[in-house]
């Protein structure tokens, strides 16, 4: 009956009556108190171990995406969880359904024009030159580049950059984003910034975090900043405040015929 | 016009054109590359800067958390993203969602039980027994103890205790958790196991995790589970078989007048 | 393997090549384009066909609840929305996550009440007057009564009330929230008015809404006040203005010592 | 400060002390009582008075779309239901966020068909035969036609598209429809049903509801029929046993290397 779907397998876990384990490594006696959570994080979703270099280079990515002040998340987050603060996890999950396509995606649209640099048969500066073109031409924002804020330069981006170095990371990832950043600053005629979401895709790509859930690394470090906000919201209530300005600020005006 | 609600002010993060802080420290100064995820996690939260064993007992608790294999959560993860694959965040806050009562209410009121023993005047062991004769009497299901699956032991609570004295924490919950626990043999008459929830609801008191986002731990370890679990969703589908499997095998039924 | 758990059945709907059956109606035959959408969902979820005046009171409430301007509920979506327009139903879910305790949590506690009194085996009027005593002496909000800015009274309440009577149901739950409303004026020594949450609940009871879901028609109904919402932002944005204005309106202050 | 950022107005309400008005009318006067939900939904989320046919169209659409079985939505609220009893709105609001691409998109993008046919300058029908070559050359899915289960017809569309007439709308977006129907058997040479989604789109253009909104049409029917199934799980459980089977049935393997 059921013939028109393969029976699936699961590679993530098991366990028995004693024992626990995730991937092929016993929960109790080779994970907990072994691993850091990032460790742990790496090993779960890749299957595979993470060397120290890759665990410190995705714990920089994690520590630089957790914790932006008043976004959008945090105030949909603030908002549910005056509304149904007994559901302290409704409100973490709100505000993480802001983690899209405006910010995120920027990610891994950056991490795409990356790989089409890397793939490029015809060289990375000549095909990093005919991105730039293409986006200056069709006057597209650039994935990766520019800030409204922080300007000349994103602060983030070279810290993030010189740890792949200082952990001697091969770095193509890095060249191919570099590389694109010397074309963009030359087709459009000034210095644009590469942003810290430019800076991220190049590290995730040099420690082989797949693409396809990319996303999900800004979803895990947002999620405990979020709950830093629920705490602070607790203590130190803002969220009525912001619900009474945008009342109050956002006026009424009947329709026009 | 908005005096009813005072003006509230957040100690979390700012911002200004080249830098970026979180709490009191330049976050691309003195946090990426220099702290882990886990690190980042308690002082986003708590604003203090975590000791090693914190930090160390923190990573034990996250990555007791992260994969419980095909969980209810699990499930509605693989649900929603085979729904909305172009929104990965969504299949991840469905997710936690699922996060709520059932399994980590439990968590927090075995924390409320143990800081109930704490604070006990009449001597934590008189309290203890008081605790374990209401909830027999009561017929309530105890916080913290016993496990459908792991008899008579879970090998998880014992690892994470040992870890707590390996680290040389006061011990005080630890010590309140196991006087609870030998209570409760006695006054049910036979053993029931401290089950991981209860261990980490001691854990968490021992390193001071603020009890009023306890729950955000689970949270956040589950949120890197999730993920883990989408990206075997691409590659070896589950989802699909487990939906037909749910159409085929639960019958529809006329109801009865 | 699996006989730990029952077999359950659905009662709900079923299919075959060319039918589609919802309870034992056929969809295509006995209900598209025969029955409302209120008329619908009153037999999804309860089986039962409702009466004209069920319909009506039904649509009342859910006409009721649709709108209140920008709520928690409203800002959560607008944010989810800028930061992932592609998801649509990200920003709805993000504020309906926001129908939670505090505002649906006291219509769910009026219903209970006015149960209680329907109950009191000695008399309605005394059991009345014991709660509005047992509430004032413990200083608990009264749920179903009094409105921050609708004084002396609730427009919507008397509105909501005149339809049962219109419609000439029985009027058990209306009788018992007016008995309630005169014991809580004689008791408080001043009139309280009965809030829309309070005439919703009895107008619920009246129509034999399940009591265990009645959150539910806040959820429905919320859903395509949201859905509004939406649709404006996309012609006239807010978002970003109430962002904006959190971000500069909430000052940082470093933590005190 | 804030002058980056332009105040925005708003047309969906106001209230004053004792008035609560939706776009231009006095809810307590003017709505409730007096209008249906459907009514409700279709003036505040267009701010236009409903026709009865359009009424009547969008009653029929939402009874259409309100309950299909176990589907990943519904299966994704019960695991969330079971985990989180307390929160009905976070169950809800899980299985909303299933009403992604997968289904719904291919209401919208069947709406972009037609709509591209009502606008080709050089005739509907020649457009319509160009849309059929271009899908089936690329061989791309035909959204809004084929049914894996409902062959050779889907039962709902013939009745949702004999509405219109029924209504004597215009009828431009069904002879649309209609139109690429026959260019698309004629093509393929066999001949594909109009399946649910295809008629829905062309009956939500009918009656003039905003295409960037019209996945929201599904996610408030769909809200709806999901507190239903959360009414039966609480009376007759079928999580438990689904996750017991999906426990089960996906076997765990080991990585191959």
């Amino acid at each position: 009956m059921m013939a028109a779907t393969p029976r699936p397998k699961t590679r993530i876990a098991r366990h028995t009556n004693d024992k626990i384990f995730v991937r092929d490594a016993d929960l109790v006696n080779d994970l907990i108190g072994k691993v850091s959570f990032t460790e742990m994080m790496f090993f779960q979703i890749t299957g595979r171990r993470a060397s120290p270099a890759q665990v410190a280079l995705l714990d920089a990515v994690l520590v630089t995406l957790m914790e932006h002040g008043f976004t959008p998340s945090v105030i949909a987050t603030r908002m549910v969880y005056i509304s149904a603060p007994e559901a302290l996890q409704s409100a973490v999950a709100a505000g993480l359904l802001g983690v899209g396509s405006t910010f995120v995606g920027t990610m891994e649209n950056a991490a795409k024009l990356i790989d089409e640099i890397l793939q490029a048969s015809e060289g990375e500066e000549t095909r990093a030159k005919a991105i730039a073109t293409r986006f200056r031409e069709t006057r597209q924002a650039l994935p990766g580049f520019g800030h409204h804020l922080h300007k000349p330069d994103d602060p983030r981006s070279p810290r993030l950059i010189a740890l792949v170095q200082e952990y001697k990371m091969p770095g193509h990832h890095i060249r191919a984003l570099l590389t694109l950043s010397a074309q963009i600053d030359a087709v459009y005629g000034r210095h644009i910034t590469i942003n810290a979401t430019g800076a991220i895709a190049a590290v995730l790509g040099e420690i082989g975090f797949p693409q396809e859930v990319m996303r999900g690394v800004a979803v895990v470090s947002r999620a405990a900043g979020l709950v830093g906000h629920i705490l602070e919201e607790q203590r130190e209530p803002a969220a009525r405040f912001i619900w009474d300005m945008a009342e109050h600020e956002v006026p009424y005006e009947p329709a026009r015929d």
